[in-house]
Order: structure tokens, then C-alpha cells, then sequence
């Protein structure tokens, strides 16, 4: 949480972390800025020890005070100016940053972080530590101060994603509900105007429970039938119609309107009937989740679950990732991964052997095996969320069942 | 245009360029896959005088497809035994981009672009190209092949954001209409249940209204009354109530649902009547914009009508940013900026020696003279969408009338 990033800072021996961008579409700053609504290239200063401060234009200085951090004006360095005396964007913009460090006294080992545009990153920070005597950039790949202090979440933060998880679950349960108040013809659903009800029109009205409920999709859901619901991520084609006995894969992943936290959850329904081999299947996803789960144990490595959930699978005769990592039937995925403020997160629950990430206090991470069987038309997908608490007990963050058949009327 | 880019690349002698991130959030790999849903890492390389090729993870190869581009995947290379083998997922990483780009013949100098962590593409892009003989990684700070190629919007992309502006105008129309149907007790608006009506309610009926015309506000719209007014970037407060007689300063700046284009509008507008120091200040503002618009021709510099603005209201009597670079009130920012997948792109309408954007055929940009007197307790901002055809015609793509008073039912 938060509270570590002295503690990781001090470890990595990095004297300042420096955020930047706006905030929009830039988890760290979110992150750091507790959401305020920053358009503008803007800058957090965290240096060791010390409170983080933020740098914004004096346009924004209203909404940077709602940071909660002391902000300090980027105008007073006259942006403008330093561009026309370095003769670029570029040289401005590191003399712009020389100073704001100088200022805030920051030098030695700084750590950048937010998303910016790659290649301008690589030319800024080349530049900016080839011009500045006695600073080091330090670019975190792997296990970043925030990757760590990020994989695990303080009380305030679990109670939000727990009640994003409520308010996803009611998404869920109301679009079965529009769902199943359609007649059927012919095996397919049909609506007023005795056209076929589609993905689209599911889509829509998800979207429209969704708002209400104050979130948003930026990702864009799941809602996958039949040979789609056989690739993990086929979002599903909106001019499908929606018939009897064909799998659907409803994977629902939104966030706080506004930007904040995600939930994630998967769930996969056959309407008014199930076949055979989706039920066979269904029931075997159902199975490794429950095994998973009860499995689980503080402080264990993710990987330890993926290959659990592929033990499981190949028992049932299923090829798996591990076996052939390009496999695309079976069991072709992670068994899962963090969520955040990022709906990919740490910690990670790969099998590969890099992945040491654990599952600890303060986790929060989806569990979602599936199998895929796209030539033979489905795929069964189911995924909660859990966390970890202080004494150890795992707790699901998604109330909602798990049943294959949704009933319609005849 | 996306049709510049191989005469671009030419030009900058780029062999190659990379985009690579996920596609939320990531303008530039929305352009390259045309929107294609993308939630995974993926790499669109577009090597000089070819067609780009989307590589990217199998379980999102059907969302690839939806792109056009030829799709390879990232899964022959088995990026996890790839980490395994270089002992760091930065290492492996490094791998799979190397084999990446071996496959598709393209080596030299090549240009990376996307958003990703800066800290990571520091450290990867360095590793990249210390690793790899005969590469040469380009990272484009300032008016890079994108920032140019983005700079001009094709016919189909100019009807794309005409249609945004219409639907934005609409939502802006029915914000007033919303505010009208209220009652008015001791000059503040009133609900039903007797409760002022406040800038959260104006806001959520908004985003009702952009909601049902499949339009999205990622980056939170501005409705800010008297002294926030002044305040060019404050979002407004969500508890202040709707009084007569105070300006509100309304910018809305929505994008297609989804992902995609956006729109950007203000309009300044005071309930009932207008204080006559308001009306002067709308006055003049409306006289600026009316005078740039007078004197927009193709090919000429953005920076002319920051001039021609500060010109105009230094004549006025009023401070300008261009006269003190840290002014707080009067005019106090650029005139404008292009509008396209970001809200703020090029060309750029600002006073800076540095910008030599140019008004060129195809160019959307706004225009937004402003006038802030946060100690006064107002601010006055009126800002249309332009854009100019072949023939050198501009045109507004923000169809909506300029009136300050909305009038109150007594």
C-alpha cells in the first residue's frame, strides 16, 4: 500500500520517484494524486522521506488541491520561455524539470513512472540525465516501488473494490433479468418488434445498468456466444442473436465512473437449456475453481495455483498452456492476475518460473479458469475476485452464483 | 493523414516504426488498429513502404482480425520461455521483440510510440538497442510522424468528428433545457423535493444525455460556477447550488463511446440575467472569437491568432498571458489546440516562438478565447471546434448558438 513506498524507495536506494502526465489513463498518477482531474502534463515529486508534492499549471491549480498534496506552480519556470532559450520542446521541457528538481531539492537516483508516449520517454530521460550533473535516471522494470506497494491495498481501498464488486454483481443479475424477460421462437430470443435479440442490444442495456450504478467500461465487456465463447477474449460480435442452448461467456469488467478501481468477474450461461458436453465442462471449471479456492493459503505463490489448475485440467484429459504454450483449446490462459486501478495487475497468478509473486495480506486478484473449445463451438469461463486479510482468511469480493442453465419461459 | 506516414517516415529516414501497448487508453495504437479491442501488450510494427502487422497474444487474435491488418502471433516466440531464458522479464522481453522484428526483416533506425510506463521504456528501449546490432532505436519528441500524420483527419475521419459535434451540441442543448425545467425561490434553482439543484445533479443529467447519444466523458467535463468559472481547468464543485444571475462556465468535451474521437465545446452562461460587468466580458470574448474567426486563413501559423487574441484583449484593458507568462487572471491560456483521439493534439493555437503549427486542410482545432476574473467571482470562456476543407474553407463543427442569458421561467 501507500504506506511502503519509503520502505521500497529505501530498498532500491532511489532518492526520489518522479509521476507524471495527466491523470486520465495513468494509473500512478490516479494513484498518487487520489484521482484529481489533472488535463495537463503535471508532475509528482516524491523524495525520500519526505511528502510527495505536485507541480501543475496554474490553470489547475483548483483541482490539483484536491490532491491533498502540496502543489506548486509549473508557471513559475516560465515553460514557455525555457523552450524559445533551449531552441526545442525537448530541451525546454528538461530544463523545465531541471529546475522543478533543483527546487525541490531532489538529485542522485530518481525513479520515473506514468504512462507517456514511449519514444518521447526514451529521448526525455536520455536527455534529461545526459544534461543534469549527479542525476541518475532509474527506469523500474520489473517490480516497480508501485508494482509492489500497489499489490497490496489498505483497508479503505478493499471496502471500495468490495462495493464496485456489489454494484458489478447487480449488472450481472440485472442483465440476466432483460435477458430472460424476452420471449423465444424458433430457439432464438425476440424482442417487442419481433426482431431477434442480439449482443448489441445485451450490450446496451448492461451499459445503461452499468451507468446507473455510477460505473463505466472503459475496457469494453465480454459477452461472447458460442464459437467466440471458445477465444478468451472475443468480445463477441453485436449483430449475434442470443438462442437457446448456446454457451455465453459474460465476462464484466468495469470501474468506478470517473476513473478508480475495477472489478472483474466472468461467469458463463447457457439459456433455457445446457448441452451435454458444455454442461460436462462447465461442471469441470466449476470444479477447479472450488479446488483452487480451497487450496488457498497465505503467502503461497501465485504460480503454485495456475499449476494446480492445470493439473486439474490435464487429469480431466485437457491440453493445457503448460504442456504447449501455444495450445488454443483447452486450458490456454493464466488462472489469473491483480486488479486495481489497472484491470492487469500484480499479483500475477502465471506459472511461469519468473513469477514469484505471492498472494498477501491485501491482495486482491481474480481466480478464472476456463476451457475453450472453439471448433467445437463454446467455451466455459468462471472468475471471482478475492483478497487476503490481516489474519490471513481469504475472502471473494464477487457474490454472485455460479449456474450454468438460465431458465426461460417456454 | 495515415496515408502520410510512409512519406513521413521517408523523410525522417525511420526504417520502421513500432507502436506498441495495449489499445484503452493509447491513441496511436487505436489509430494503427483502428480500434480494435485490444486489453493485452501488442505490437503493430509498419516497416518503411509496407503494410503495418499486428502482433499479438492468440486469445485476442479474433479482436486483431477486426483491425485489418495481417496478424502474427506473439505466442510462437513462447514469451514465458523466452523470460525463463534471459532470467528477467525485461531480458525476455528484449527477446521477444528481437525475434519479433528479425521475422519481419526490418531492422536501422527504428521509431518506438505508444504509452507505456516511461520508466519502463527507458530501461527496455536502452536494453533494445544495446542488445541488438545494427538497430537504432528513434524515440520522436516533437512533431514525430504521428503528431504530423494525426495533424490532418481524412473525409471519413471529418465526418466521424462533424457527427460528434452534433451529438455534443445536443447534450449541451438539453443541459439547458434540464437547468429551465426547474423552479426558481429566493434566486436559486429548486427540485422537487424542494433541495437546490446542484452542479453534481446538472453533471449526472449530462452524462444521462451523452450516455443514451453513445458518447463517453473520460476526462470529466467542466460546470463551474462564478469564482470556480475563473478558474480555467476547475472542474466545478459537485454541492454548489444553480443561482440567477451567476456565470457558469460549461465546457464539454465527450469522445465516442467506446474509444475513439472527441468533441470539444464552451459556452458561458448566467440564469435569468446577467451582472452588466458579465455581460461586457461575454461581449468581448464573443467579439474576439468573432474577429479570429474573421481572420483565419489556410496555411497560416497557429500562433498568429494567439497573437491576434492577445492583441485583442490587451487592447481591452485586459492582462494576457503573453504580456505576464504567469497571469491569473485575464487571459490567461492558448487560444486553442487540434482535437482528435486526444483531446489535446496539434495543431497547436499557442503564442510560443516554438510553435510552428500550421492551419492546413484537414487540420480540427479549437478556438477558446477566455476571460478569467476568479477575484471577482467570474470567468468567461466560448469555444467552437474548426476545421478547414481542400479548397481552404473553414468550417465550424460546433453547431450551437452563443447567448449568455438562459431565461428562467419567473
Amino acid at each position: 500500500m501507500k504506506a511502503d513506498l519509503d520502505r521500497l524507495m529505501a530498498e532500491r536506494d532511489i532518492d526520489a520517484a518522479v509521476v507524471s502526465g495527466t491523470v486520465t489513463g495513468n494509473p500512478i498518477m490516479y494513484y498518487m494524486t487520489n484521482g484529481a482531474r489533472l488535463h495537463l502534463h503535471s508532475v509528482v515529486v516524491k523524495p525520500a522521506g519526505r511528502p510527495a508534492v505536485l507541480a501543475c499549471r496554474p490553470m489547475e491549480r483548483e483541482e490539483a488541491a484536491k490532491s491533498g498534496l502540496t502543489t506548486v506552480s509549473l508557471a513559475q519556470f516560465d515553460p514557455l520561455r525555457l523552450q524559445e532559450e533551449a531552441g526545442s520542446v525537448l530541451g525546454g521541457m528538461v530544463l523545465l524539470y531541471q529546475k522543478l528538481l533543483e527546487q525541490l531539492e531532489v538529485g542522485g537516483r530518481v525513479a520515473f513512472y506514468g504512462e507517456l508516449d514511449q519514444g518521447k520517454s526514451f529521448s526525455f530521460l536520455n536527455e534529461l540525465q545526459a544534461s543534469t550533473p549527479g542525476l541518475t535516471v532509474v527506469g523500474e522494470y520489473e517490480d516497480s516501488i508501485f508494482d509492489l506497494a500497489q499489490l497490496t491495498k489498505d483497508r479503505s481501498e478493499i471496502e471500495r473494490m468490495r462495493e464496485v464488486g456489489r454494484r458489478t454483481a447487480a449488472a450481472m443479475q440485472a442483465a440476466i433479468e432483460f435477458v430472460q424477460s424476452h420471449r423465444v421462437k424458433n430457439e432464438t430470443l425476440i424482442k417487442d418488434d419481433s426482431c431477434p435479440l442480439t449482443v448489441g442490444d445485451v450490450k446496451r442495456a448492461v451499459l445503461r445498468k452499468l451507468f446507473g450504478l455510477e460505473l463505466e467500461d472503459p475496457e469494453g465487456m465480454i459477452f461472447a456466444i458460442g464459437r467466440d465463447a471458445g477465444v478468451p477474449h472475443s468480445a463477441g460480435n453485436a449483430d449475434d442473436p442470443l438462442r437457446l442452448g448456446e454457451p455465453i461467456v459474460f465476462d464484466l469488467f468495469p470501474r468506478e465512473a470517473g476513473g478508480g478501481y475495477f472489478h472483474d468477474m466472468t461467469r458463463t450461461f447457457s439459456l433455457g437449456y445446457a448441452r451435454p458436453e458444455v454442461q460436462e465442462t462447465y461442471d469441470q471449471v466449476k470444479l477447479c475453481c472450488e479446488r483452487v479456492v480451497s487450496a488457498l493459503e497465505v503467502d503461497q505463490l501465485g504460480s503454485t495455483y495456475q499449476n494446480l489448475a492445470c493439473d486439474i485440467f490435464e487429469e480431466l484429459g485437457h491440453e493445457t498452456i503448460r504442456a504447449d504454450p501455444q495450445a488454443e483449446s483447452g486450458y490456454v490462459h493464466s488462472l489469473g492476475h491483480g486488479v486495481g486501478l489497472e484491470i492487469h495487475s500484480r499479483p500475477r497468478l502465471s506459472g511461469s518460473e519468473i513469477n514469484t509473486d505471492r498472494l498477501v495480506p491485501g491482495s486482491v486478484f481474480s481466480i478464472e479458469p476456463g476451457l475453450y473449445y472453439p471448433e467445437k463451438g463454446y467455451g466455459v469461463r468462471l472468475e471471482d475476485l478475492w483478497t487476503v486479510d490481516e489474519s490471513g482468511q481469504f475472502h471473494c469480493l464477487t457474490e454472485f452464483p455460479k449456474e450454468l442453465v438460465v431458465p426461460m419461459d417456454a
